[in-house]
């Protein structure tokens, strides 16, 4: 059924009933003029981003789930970014009118499954239709006991970045070869169901059993013999694409609770390694030394990349959509840092801080100016 | 210049300069991940709206200093139908590459002005392009010490509606009939300067004098002339049509703050009268009897919907974008609110709430049954 059918009002109610607020601070959710929070008595923090067809996503090759748990990711990655508690989420949402509900459903579980993963509420938020383009676009407010700015770098301090860098654009460089949608099916990692399952609506009906569509079983596995045997004309496997995939299409943003009591200042690498160093940098007036040898790539995407004949350290360094956090903290607290017992994922020193120049030392050792290049909105040529 | 021109960073660095943070309250605003803010110990308010190009509005009929404008004015329509007070906004913007600096300069100026008019801060944003629709979003925060949501409405309250009904409608339909932008001046109400005046940017260079282009003055007088032999031969003046435009084009919001301590429930009437009603009658689960006659309707906007061929009552009832306040209060009260001394707006008692049905007394005081017509999104026929 098309939204033109189903009309405004009706979609409202849909949209408040499966959304029911259970934060005992939320006093007014959804269907009200505006939401009514119960601050917390700490420092608030606001962040928005947006996400337009054609620019951000291309519904060919991302699914409407994957779409919804990522806008939340992308949101849920600056309040990190800031040291930050990701709380209560606002949805502003353009729709074509000859949108099918089905697209509305995944692209709300998608939503939901993110917001379970982190914590969050929905509490508002607006519906409208467009004449062509979606655009979605989320607010997330959240708290923070302490917050740390992209301006407390010091010269002296270490650069440290989380996970691994240029799987999401390399994984997007794969998307863009295979052309169609992929569903990121479990894999050996632990992840709850609810986030790598298919998007099963609760409101579709027939057979379903232990949360999976019979039918979208057998559609499923068609499709990854499918998907398989194409990888493999390129040399790839199901197992080095799917994390560069799943990266790609729903990255889950990185928890600094561990070291953000360590943390001198922070940034997410959202537009690329190099321009939000650069970034950090300008914030905090001062320079930075990186080790090219020491950014953190994985073997996965030497491996595609290689295939694929693009240059892993450029996807590495300037691919954007890490959303892996970068931060410094002083020399002095390496080894805690290093040997964190909470440690859920993987924390890498590339470099530190500098009075002024912005240098990147190549793996022979030799000192080249580092450019702010990434992505940019608005430029001609990408 | 264009923005494919300018590029993205060198766009932040303008607005960031150019919306410099006053506030105290404001601990980080724009230029980090998120921005931080001190809690006032209020309960929080969270609202966001979203206007896209070709549904909320057309550029060859609004400017982009007036739409700017109405993006604030809207979403502080809907913190001041809670009680509240507007406090900080965040903005997204999708704009096509081609998109010329002054277009955003304008866009900008009219954002300022609304921003100065209510006492708001913008904290933070995200600018981004689109292939072709201008999508623009803002997310305002507030505060309330008490809230006044649509659910309180008792049977025996009295309903009551500030301003006039139906002007902002007319001014659409007027609008269309023009087919041109019109330059909102200064008419003969208190208003102050920033808000009417034209647009001009800061950035913009050239011969200035007391705050106006010499050219630009020249432009208006004559475009004024032509409009208002174009408005003659519709057998319409200058002074009939202005404030109808006005109210379309550069919604003022209404504060209630001298009578919330009597609302009882509130809502503003962004859809239309009877859509709006029917919402807060469902959240508050009663009935409602409007008097027809009492639904006031200035007599400018009868005068121009009559020679445009269309029916007032129906632009007053259902026509939408009023941004006018609706609310309900116990009959005990009357007195005070139809004396307040603070009075700045017009209130008109139209109806009272009732038990269940909800009833239209038509001007013969023949009762018929009140349906919630109004604007929807995704329906085929407005």
């Amino acid at each position: 059924m098309k939204l033109s059918e189903i009309g405004e009002l009706s979609l409202l109610k849909t949209i408040r009933r499966r959304f029911t607020v259970k934060s005992k601070d939320v006093i007014v959710g959804i269907g009200d003029d505006t939401a009514v929070i119960k601050p917390s008595g700490n420092n608030l923090l606001a962040t928005t981003d947006m996400m337009v067809e054609g620019i951000h996503f291309d519904l060919n090759l991302i699914t409407p789930y994957q779409l919804g748990f990522k806008l939340v990711s992308v949101n849920v990655s600056d309040i990190y970014a800031m040291g930050g508690r990701p709380l209560y989420l606002l949805l502003d949402i353009a729709l074509n009118k000859n949108t099918e509900q089905s697209f509305l459903n995944s692209f709300f579980d998608g939503i939901r499954c993110a917001m379970k993963l982190y914590g969050v509420s929905l509490i508002g938020g607006d519906i409208s239709s467009s004449r062509k383009d979606i655009v979605i676009a989320a607010t997330l407010i959240g708290d923070a006991k302490k917050h740390i700015r992209r301006s407390g770098a010091k010269p002296g301090d270490r650069i440290y970045v989380t996970g691994n860098l240029g799987d999401s654009a390399c994984g997007l460089a794969l998307l863009k070869r295979i052309r169609k949608h992929v569903h990121i099916e479990k894999t050996g990692e632990k992840m709850q169901d609810a986030r790598c399952n298919p998007p099963l609506s609760p409101l579709s009906k027939g057979g379903i059993k232990g949360g999976y569509h019979e039918s979208c079983i057998m559609n499923r596995a068609s499709e990854l013999l499918t998907l398989t045997s194409k990888l493999s004309t390129m040399g790839l496997t199901w197992n080095v694409v799917n994390p560069l995939l799943k990266r790609h299409l729903m990255p889950e943003a990185r928890n600094p609770k561990n070291f953000t009591r360590y943390a001198t200042s922070m940034i997410d690498l959202s537009d690329g390694l190099f321009i939000d160093l650069s970034r950090l940098c300008d914030e905090s007036r001062v320079g930075a030394k990186i080790f090219m040898e020491r950014i953190p790539v994985s073997s996965r995407m030497r491996t595609a990349s290689s295939l694929l004949g693009l240059d892993a350290m450029k996807l590495a360094c300037s691919g954007g959509e890490d959303y892996e956090l970068l931060f410094t903290a002083s020399p002095k607290i390496k080894f805690k840092i290093q040997n964190s017992k909470f440690k859920i994922f993987k924390i890498t020193c590339i470099g530190e801080i500098t009075k002024r120049d912005r240098i990147l030392v190549n793996a022979k050792g030799k000192e080249i100016p580092l450019k702010a290049i990434g992505y940019q909105h608005f430029e001609i040529q990408r």
